[in-house]
């Protein structure tokens, strides 16, 4: 797609992956209810396909390239969730991912994208060499690159999960929260609302210590990310496609730090019986920390992964006991 | 109820506690089913309220006291999730509950059952002295004594799970999964199979190191449990109204070791992005000891409940690596 999605593609993006992915359930929680002092409806996507709503979006963009370009394969670069989810999407429509990470990522996360046969490219672990032997990697393959967030159809596909909640809950939702990092998950969301809930006021949780979109609203251009949170799936900046879309719709984004995303995190863990990963603990961390905002309303909370290494979350609650 | 309950009480169990209680998400997992060898779904009855099955018993227990009754308050010894249960369903109907435990019941126990407005009496951590501090309470109080599991109003709210399981799967279960302590919920779960689908095995999992139900099976009586196992909701021995419900009732008692608990628990964890109490993960860890007995079934797993802290989840899960 090489427009802004707008509702026929949203509704048509859920049509195409639905039978691909899971109609994530939304888990309330008088306790959770109680503690926050407002009404919260967990979309819960740390039980979507691949432990992450970035499964949406992957397939999205596999299903709408043509088959001639499905057949050549599909390409990222990535460490994170987007890799596993396109190697997934790949394998589904029988093609090839062509996956670029950093010979540092965790071999946990190369074990996640070759157990869906994704073919894995090695690289040096900068931003710049990512770039570089990507393209090498299409240049050579003729792959189609899939960017993790600054794609019309990944963003469409993002969206889905919006869709979902409405169509859940019985009466419309005062607030919706989504974390923000490249923006895919808060730019599909917003596109969601306004064409299926328009009354609700889209609102994004951010890491303190990766505040780029914050800054960015403030600045009015694309800013660079400091990239220093616990949330590690929250670390990249906007890119020129998600931006404006933000810019334009979102109503506010709430910055919260480490200890306030790690005590979150617990919450969750401990209320909803759920497991989270940091970064999607954020925009919950953020309806904590604006408790008078949100007081008596009905607040929807997009969580976004469930990806975290036990024994890292242990450390993690441990460091802010 | 003065008789083992049938179809009807089942059913009007359900109907009466339906309002106060979860119809609880049934999941299924893609990389669960790889590992188990067999199509697994999961009663979530970690997500019911009190973060356990046993809402169910003690919310139907208490609605089925005349009005009379009701007033005069309700009574139990208990320091696990039943306590917490009883003093919620009395908090629900107005009434009162009175909770005998043990003085080295950890705080978090006591607090739960307070927040609910129960009245705790601490007693010496015996069984006699907790029978005799009940004993005098009721006196005292003229409350209704509602034993955890060996009391027919209680194993017809448990067999509701089971009802609520078999309506959520499109076609029939071959297994049945739930773990045996006092037996209150595979009673209750033999009977709901009987009645709603009868070609179901119900099949308990039980800790080897309390192993009462297994052997009673074997010598045709009650026998005393050993009590020893991080399963701490499954120590107890079946009551003279669960033994014989579930002699004629179940296909087959699984024993598993502490090891395979707390293993097939962090497999839940990781897998399911779900919190389980190690109690809660014995069926499943049957289902994996025995794959060759479950292959390609349809296999249902009521996971009975979450309440475990997150400090002790952590050291079991260290202690097997």
């Amino acid at each position: 797609m090489d427009k802004v999605p707008g509702k026929d593609d949203l509704l048509f993006a859920h049509e195409r992956i639905k039978s691909y992915i899971h109609e994530t359930s939304v888990m309330t929680s008088s306790s959770i209810d109680a503690i926050a002092g407002c009404k919260v409806f967990f979309k819960c996507e740390n039980f979507q396909k691949i432990g992450a709503f970035k499964a949406r979006g992957a397939m999205n963009a596999v299903l709408s390239l043509s088959p001639e370009d499905q057949a050549r394969g599909v390409a990222t670069h990535s460490s994170g969730n987007h890799a596993q989810a396109l190697a997934r999407a790949a394998k589904i429509v029988g093609t090839r991912a062509y996956i670029v990470m950093p010979k540092t990522a965790p071999e946990i996360k190369k074990k996640g994208v070759r157990a869906f046969g994704g073919e894995i490219t090695e690289c040096e672990p900068t931003l710049a060499d990512r770039e570089k032997t990507l393209a090498e990697v299409v240049a050579r393959t003729g792959a189609t690159e899939i960017h993790p967030f600054n794609n019309y159809d990944v963003i469409a596909g993002q969206g889905t999960a919006a869709i979902e909640l409405f169509d859940a809950v019985e009466e419309p939702l005062d607030f919706l929260l989504v974390p923000v990092g490249g923006g895919g998950l808060l730019s599909g969301t917003i596109i969601a609302t306004q064409f299926f809930s328009p009354k609700t006021k889209v609102i994004a949780g951010e890491p303190a210590g990766a505040d780029d979109a914050f800054r960015s609203m403030q600045s009015g251009k694309p800013e660079p990310s400091q990239a220093n949170s616990v949330a590690d799936g929250l670390l990249t900046s906007l890119g020129d496609k998600t931006f404006p879309i933000i810019k334009d719709g979102v109503s506010e984004i709430i910055t919260v730090t480490d200890e306030e995303i790690i005590r979150a995190m617990r919450l969750i863990w401990e209320r909803v019986k759920i497991i989270v990963e940091p970064s999607c603990a954020v925009p919950f961390a953020a309806v904590l920390k604006e408790k008078e905002k949100f007081a008596g309303k009905r607040v929807g909370v997009i969580l976004s992964g469930g990806n975290v290494d036990l024994e890292r979350a242990f450390k993690l609650f441990a460091s802010v006991d």
